[in-house]
């Protein structure tokens, strides 16, 4: 009974599995998450629910592709699942291999298994390399070169680079995709209330829904940050689904909600939207210093909200 | 023979089928495609590939849902391939039915064929209909009935009301969609240089590319749109794809450009972007008027254009 | 001994003299003032320098007419003189005659003695009733009709309506202001500390010095009260005289320090500016009560900060 | 008769005088005024007067200084006077001295006859020097300097550097102005309808009202310059004199109105503003060559009309 304790109570971790896929490397780069459990699921909606019910203490979910853009599903379910936090941020190259059963040969591929993103962001090599291939759709990428060992429907699957030292498959070529530079960008998602240090180097996240009331309402969202120096490293906008043409947008700011610009913006969008989703401040993955005039340092926060109380006399 | 070029040389349209598909019934909108000979194809790219050859006139393509937001598959190859325009807007409401080979049940269905976004706009009813379901991705909503009758993988497909017209398959449920007003918006897209006349109810579409050698630039280019009175019905971002953090736009401003403010509401938009595309002014599916403040009618800017031209002895 | 302490420490008033003017008349507007010595002084400065030492409480001083615009004069002493502030607002009626020493005929009038504002505000009637008039500038209205007794250098004067209850000059003429509704506005300012409670009818007065790093930064001024729905009901700009091109602009805006909106107003423009003045809020002579969106009001500020205090676990 | 006629014809100039003013000091910089007949006039509206008459061809008119802002006489006058032109920009250092009648020692002087501008610009020195000196307001420089041999009213007058080749007088002190750098900016105007050809370093001076239906109409106003990359280097507010709150402004930008981004922004503004001055372009007296980002060269504006020109197929 105490073992069984220990083991519930063990901190895990969810991803979207199986063992090989780029989420797992993105989990692998999480110091605290080694040896400990790590629950592999089969989409988004699962993983979070995994982190809503205690099951994991956190979930690595995709949230932006370079090439593809955001991770619709999971920009969705942020919307929509309250009480979750951005705890780090971690990114993964992508690397995608042609695989196939063992014996087969490049000149023999007809029909290639593939989810639909990795399908896109290798469309032009595979046109190329087999200009009269046909695809089907699978629902991950490894899930795609294991399907190859249970049926024989496609002749190839594109996997993650390394997918080999998980399944007996033969790699037919590797690098293809078409932009060598593509980079998934993974976020690890907790129920914490508690906000990571500021590091200097920090993202603060956001999903802000605009007001219907009025035109202008992005031009006046976007002064929000502006007028007070804070930079967007993301702005996406999402169709909030009851209509045509309203939208909230998926937001990525510079800095941290302890920097006094960011804080003051955060005031700002507050009063502004009718809804603000606080995601979290937590430190980016690419470690570059958040930079910002010196017109927005914290002491110039810090001096008006003295000069104004010592007018107002309080 | 001569039979045969008049086939060739008679227009024909492209859509994604096959038959039953949302697209076919918004081409069934087309006045000018009753009688003529329709292609149908298994994607955006084929699809616009057709009107690029010319073996096609037109290709009607998906290009916004109401719950999903863009297409992306159509918004990137509207961006990537170049002399396209839009010369028509069509709604076609979102009614999905979940069908089966004839002699299922309900309780029966473990495993649900779909296309994503079917699947994604269909999920809260899934989920509480059939808690435990899987989910195989395809390539169509009509594919995925289809291939219900080739093999035994799914148990049942999310399929557009109305399948059961072309396919013999069994209803087990309808009005599947958790938007009961979700409705999907096509465009019809040719080669035409022609600018259809302006109706008073326009939309033009565009895709803007931001410079990237300042911050702001969003707000800029919003700020070439709201000084001229223009109000935009759609704003989507899409990464450009080189990397993170560069963005193109997709636009679609109420108007049409040969209405002064959004003709000069373009030249603005020229001047700032490294990249414009414009896809097309052409009446909205809505038949709303376009309402703008008299500030901004034509005779202000042409009196404008007298004035300097005076004070220029132009 | 006793008595002549109280004299010196009974409050005193300063106001441009001498007896007559349309100060005179705005202080006879001040409740506190009625029955208190009141100073006659030459000119702003020493009105001012009267509040600076202490001789008066208060000092009475012309800072906006409604034809001739901003008071520079008014308007650069406050810039310079710390520790000022407004703490009332008054309008007079400006209503000017054409004075003369007893006797005399317009038909015989040909010099003109008067202020140079005044002058300018009676201009359009001079020119049409003494076409060939000179002019002589005063120090002041009134001083303008007195020299009338003191010298023959003018044949007449402009003053301030009712000058002959102070002065033995005949009128030759009534009503002789270009427009009848000009209005002369007056601030009493004294160097209390202690801002006057708000009405919901009040102004905020400050200074404001533009940072010349960079263009645009008027525009960065105003959106400071934009983006808070802060109206100007005066704005004017100042050199601030070292060099062309750099200006401190004056400002009345609407609301006062403790509204929540003209507060944060007030912080940003600290943050902004290399230099505020801060000169005071209180009651609009106007009495026209403060109109400003909902979205504005002080619960959508306290509810964003109490929003922001539990994601910073303050 | 012939030589009479000649004289008639010939191109006349119009400053205010006497001789010895700043006036006459930027008249002489004009080379086309060489040799003309200058008429010394007593104020800018005659000046302007002799312009629309006919009887100059141009005035000379100061505008701003560089201490005490703007010439509101002048700004009013080009405001309300129409079809005025302004073809060129002057500059004169302000410096003056106190002159006395000969004999006169500093000591002995107590009353200063001085232009009030020129008072306030020596104050300082005065207050220093002379403590407890009073001031009689003269109607221009000269005309105090000519006083003294008049009358004895007065012990010294503030004059312009240079006055004693023009009066008896002797000079107590040079170099008396408290801003060593004070500079008066003049412009020369005329009815000419023809612009100045650009030099690539020109200014724009307009005269522009603000619509009273809207807030934040300066706002919009300074966007019509910033989006257009011309910058300003004067911005001064004037009440438009029917009651409070309504402003014109007077308005310098950098370049010239065939410089395409300065044509665009004209076109903005009079589609803004119900009523824009043109007071012209003309070559600055600085000679500053115009820096504008090669965002807004003349190329990026011709570029974007063919652009447009080819989608509307004009």
């Amino acid at each position: 009974m105490g073992s069984s304790e220990k083991v519930t109570t063990a901190p895990a971790y969810s991803y979207l599995g199986p063992a090989g896929t780029f989420t797992e490397a993105a989990l692998a780069q999480v110091p605290e998450a080694a040896g400990k459990t790590w629950h592999s699921v089969n989409n988004v909606g699962e993983a979070l629910a995994d982190v809503v019910s205690g099951r994991s203490v956190a979930a690595m979910i995709a949230i932006e592709n370079s090439v593809e853009g955001g991770v619709t599903a999971t920009q969705d379910a942020l919307a929509n699942i309250p009480n979750l936090r951005i705890i780090g941020e971690y990114l993964v190259p992508v690397e995608f291999e042609l695989v196939a059963r063992k014996g087969t040969t490049l000149a023999e591929v007809n029909i290639v298994n593939a989810h639909p993103v990795a399908y896109a962001q290798c469309r032009g090599w595979l046109e190329k390399s087999i200009p009269h291939h046909g695809h089907i759709p699978s629902s991950s990428n490894v899930a795609a070169a294991a399907s190859l060992l249970e049926n024989d429907t496609a002749d190839a699957a594109i996997a993650p680079a390394g997918i080999a030292r998980h399944y007996d498959v033969e790699v037919l070529a590797s690098g293809i995709a078409d932009n060598p530079n593509a980079v998934t960008r993974f976020v690890l998602v907790s129920k914490t209330k508690e906000l990571p240090a500021p590091t200097g180097s920090d993202k603060t996240s956001l999903i802000v829904e605009l007001p219907d009331d009025r035109s202008g309402a992005l031009l006046e969202m976007l002064e929000q940050f502006a007028t007070r120096g804070v930079n967007l490293s993301l702005i996406q906008s999402r169709p909030i689904g009851d209509e045509f043409g309203r939208y909230r947008f998926v937001i990525d700011a510079e800095g941290h909600a302890r920097d006094e610009r960011v804080a003051d913006a955060l005031l700002g969008l507050r009063r502004f939207s009718p809804k603000v989703i606080f995601l979290g401040s937590y430190p980016r993955a690419d470690k570059v210093t958040t930079e910002h005039s010196k017109r927005y340092a914290d002491g110039i926060f810090t001096d008006a909200r003295a000069w104004l109380a010592e007018i107002l006399g309080d």
